[in-house]
């Protein structure tokens, strides 16, 4: 941490900065200049409160130096993180992963038949809603664990593995049996404790950005998994709230090479909540793994003007088909593969 | 809701976006133009997504005539909410009130000496936190339970309402022998399992902004919290995320008129997370009643530069007198009074 | 325009809506509802301000049907605008264009140097600025017109069209020898002045977002072009701000296929003012091709780590080739070629 | 300047970005801790782009240190400016001023009522708009130098100075002899050539916030007018852009304690550009002078509804009166006084 006085900092103020500083446990350098004195501080705990240093009298500004997240840190594990599942599948290698499936699990036939289409697509997984808290008291509420079961079924008759979103501690053994990777929403990224209940499990899970939430903040929710020794961690990039109106949100697709520079953590893209607008799904699709996106996670339904959510972003199956073959023509130009 | 038709939308797309329209429960009427054709769609279900009309083919623009809410809608109460308790202070009313504490519980001595210094000075009711999930897992979490029980004697014995944080359901029964007001955190705006529960409880409940929610996401989530019956809520305004990094939130000072005039319900204000840092506290909080609010929630400490979490945007006692007594010269000129 | 009223809005306020309406030059339907009365007006001067009516007793809430804006609009020329110049190269047709070169011109040599190499590697256009009004009085500020006739040479010597910027009226009639398109700078999207003079010329005008405009405002202002005569217009994405931090704006590609749909202009992206950092220009410049942008303005300098401005988010010659050719692999995936 | 280098830079990294600092005129600082090591540069010209550090091998993080700013920090003239004008009026001093009067001049008889109004209630200047360039061609376009010559005469009458926007160099000279202040408005604070030839005036310049601009960059544009020579500037805070959609803009109330902290300047709010809605106007303007505003800028016209811009933010004369009352209740919440 780099403690930038004041120029008119006196001299007993700068004394009363240090003292502080060393009864916090930091180390402390201090450097004279002409203009300015600058303190170095080293050896603060993680979550050290930078403001506590910036309210006291003398202080111009604060820097913290030192990366808030360790583990997640490119820095951790340069060869990049591959998540590999007993199938063969592995995300974050070479191979781009594409995860699909409708927004609710709605009945047998409709999740058999989304999973035939998305499987004989491409697709590696199936995605797909169990329990859905929605803001009407009188709208769908999800099937529950009998989503669960179908979709566990339907994955195992086409190859896919299943994903699906956990949203209260109670939901992880519930879900335990039937899910491969555990998705936490937007809402959620920033329920610790929820991720601490996570962090215990020994099972994949995919991180997804919130629509307020900086990328920093995003690398830390993901460090809070990893602290509590769950190391198999996917990101997801799904739009940020702005003042652009047209969509509901605003997809960054920037975040995608920041992310892969910053972490060695796997970052998929949901172009499906990222515009919310199924003509925008295949173009925002493209341009995440153009811009070197490990995985897209996109709605499709086998008929979405009958679903029971999220119909007007859902893909029909021929049209995921579609930008599969678009995808796989673009994976080359950023060295990769899609199968 | 209204449905203008794009200008080159032929006799065919009409007819099936009416069909459609009509399937979906509604009433149509249509009105013919020179330039273009616009469907008017009586009796959604609140809950209809109007994407699902968007994305059809012809279509070009959908607009929601009603609001929807209608439980906190001002029409509804006109006169406005005022949230009584039995030992006579009133939320809504003439009187502005005041809630102010630490952040998080620490020790009996710390909280009764901040209920004692708050109390003198003119607040009404005592905040404070007893769980803290924090991004560290190394962090202060909180005194739990303990925390509530020194509140409730803190409150007792100063003559103070008492108000904590709840941020799962199953906090809510150790909470309700302890406190007067529920508290959901900007993180939990829209968490709805949570609201359903405490939509069912008979205590009051004060809802704060999520720092990406619209103000009207905001009366959805009341509106969510009164359709399960307890109608005694009171909002709360506490910054929002903008491109300004100054400050780690924008407060929205004006989500206060616009509250009031949209909703019948209280509006207050916190200015300690709205800006974080202690020299903001009171020209914020001065502003925030200036404009209109009910009422502040503010963090006070008796040693900022001990506390365990946000000291740095924690006000001395003595600073807090001197907000009161600012916020005393103001109220006339918004026809309040402050006790 | 349709003018939701108030459900308690009284008959007599309803009267004195329709009689200001009709007094503005409107045609007014009305329909009177159960639970309210609704009125549509027709035939309202784009220039019209809906807040007008807004503020009227009564009013609940008003919506513009029509856009604002017709000769942008797709439906004015559903086939697309192309963009055509006398070398042969077309904008917006289906050859993707790639425009490149220096943030500012330096030097002959520089600007020569720069040109060989952007042209080899399959660039179309020579960007390059002449004018640099900086934030200090004291930094390099151009070299104006000098640069301007360097542009030239370079240009036809190496078979490159030329653009540049231009920041005031004045500037206009010294740079129409040298240069084949105008550029309108992001700060200037809204200097209608500027714009006014614009629409006056028979030359083509790229005109970029504002970091703060929402589509609808970057449309308004290319109508604004547009109803001065000047037809040939391409718009240009090139970041708004947000909340993250990380980099300087973030980039909307999702602006991309949103303009494509709603109009007709041609739309380009430029990767280097979007992000501000040298590693990450390919990897947006990429995912903006994959989004369907028509093309690209990327800054390239022979000697990046010597630029008097922007150096640090320009390619050096051999990234900008390597990006030319991850670029062929891509457009066939959107139905496009890059020669 | 503190460069933080990646942990696992190499020796030969560190000791290129040394020799690169030393090339650019820095003096260099080493520190070597076990983990990481840390540069101090110190002697940066003001306009270094940190960026170009940024980008070469090895760096971490690069950080800022003093500010880039120096003429317009509290630290230059502790005391504050307090601009003074020959009728006895001062801005910045004990007394807040209030700017009142219409969006545009429209004519003798409502200038005159409009200043004869705002006079009698309080206000110390007039303020009205003469070149009015518009987004439609048709619409009013301001009566330029008659507009000026009204104002004068009106303020002259009334006892008000003038205050007026200049939107062009060319308006420069033409407005000298008629305002007292020259406005320069949202859409042109970072117009560097407006801003360079107002430097070289001796004559106060009120400059507004841009709607997306940070707080930094518009202390950034007061500097460049400063280093200039022109030492009268007052700041305006408008509104900024954020997700929000109930208001046009979000007015950042917390930039006026920031920016009253960091700088010297006056510091003065536009509730009516602010909010864009007549019933939020004297809120928000009460609010502004709660949280220590040296004043407001107020749009007032004697008869909105017949306005030719901005009629729905305009106040009439008596809720004009009624706000001027309110504020004098306020002023002494925050040690001032109102006459």
């Amino acid at each position: 941490m780099i403690v930038a006085m004041q120029e008119q900092a006196s001299e007993e103020q700068i004394r009363q900065v240090m003292e502080r500083l060393i009864a916090l446990g930091f180390e402390v350098h201090r450097s004279t200049g002409a203009v300015q004195t600058v303190l170095g501080a080293v050896g603060a705990r993680p979550e050290f409160d930078v403001r506590d240093i910036e309210v006291l009298a003398g202080v111009g500004e604060v820097h913290r130096i030192s990366s808030p997240y360790k583990l997640v840190a490119r820095s951790f594990r340069p060869e990049g993180t591959v998540v590999k599942f007993a199938n063969g599948v592995s995300i974050g290698g070479n191979e781009i992963v594409i995860m699909a499936g409708p927004c609710s699990v709605e009945s047998k036939d409709q999740i058999f038949s989304v999973a035939e289409s998305v499987s004989r697509a491409g697709a590696k997984v199936l995605r797909g809603g169990a329990f859905k808290p929605r803001s009407s008291p009188y709208s769908f509420q999800g099937m529950g664990e009998d989503a669960l079961k179908l979709m566990r079924q339907a994955g195992d008759k086409f190859g896919l593995l299943v994903i699906s979103e956990v949203m209260e501690i109670s939901q992880i053994p519930l879900m335990l049996p039937y899910v491969d990777i555990f998705q936490v929403g937007a809402r959620n990224m920033q329920n610790f404790n929820l991720l601490r209940e996570l962090g215990k499990e020994r099972k994949p899970v995919l991180l997804k950005r919130g629509i307020a939430a900086t990328i920093e903040e995003l690398l830390l929710s993901a460090e809070y998994l990893m602290a509590g020794g769950n190391y198999e961690i996917i990101l997801c990039e799904r739009g940020i709230r702005t003042f652009e109106t047209y969509t509901r949100n605003t997809m960054d697709i920037s975040a995608i090479p920041i992310v892969k520079k910053l972490s060695h953590l796997p970052m998929l893209a949901d172009p499906s909540h990222g515009t919310g607008r199924r003509d925008k799904v295949s173009p925002m699709g493209r341009a995440a793994i153009a811009a070197g996106a490990d995985g897209l996670l996109v709605e499709v339904h086998n008929s979405p003007d009958q679903a029971q959510s999220d119909g007007a972003q859902s893909l029909y199956p021929e049209q995921f088909e579609k930008l599969m073959g678009e995808l796989r023509l673009i994976a080359p130009a950023v060295g990769r593969k899609l199968a």
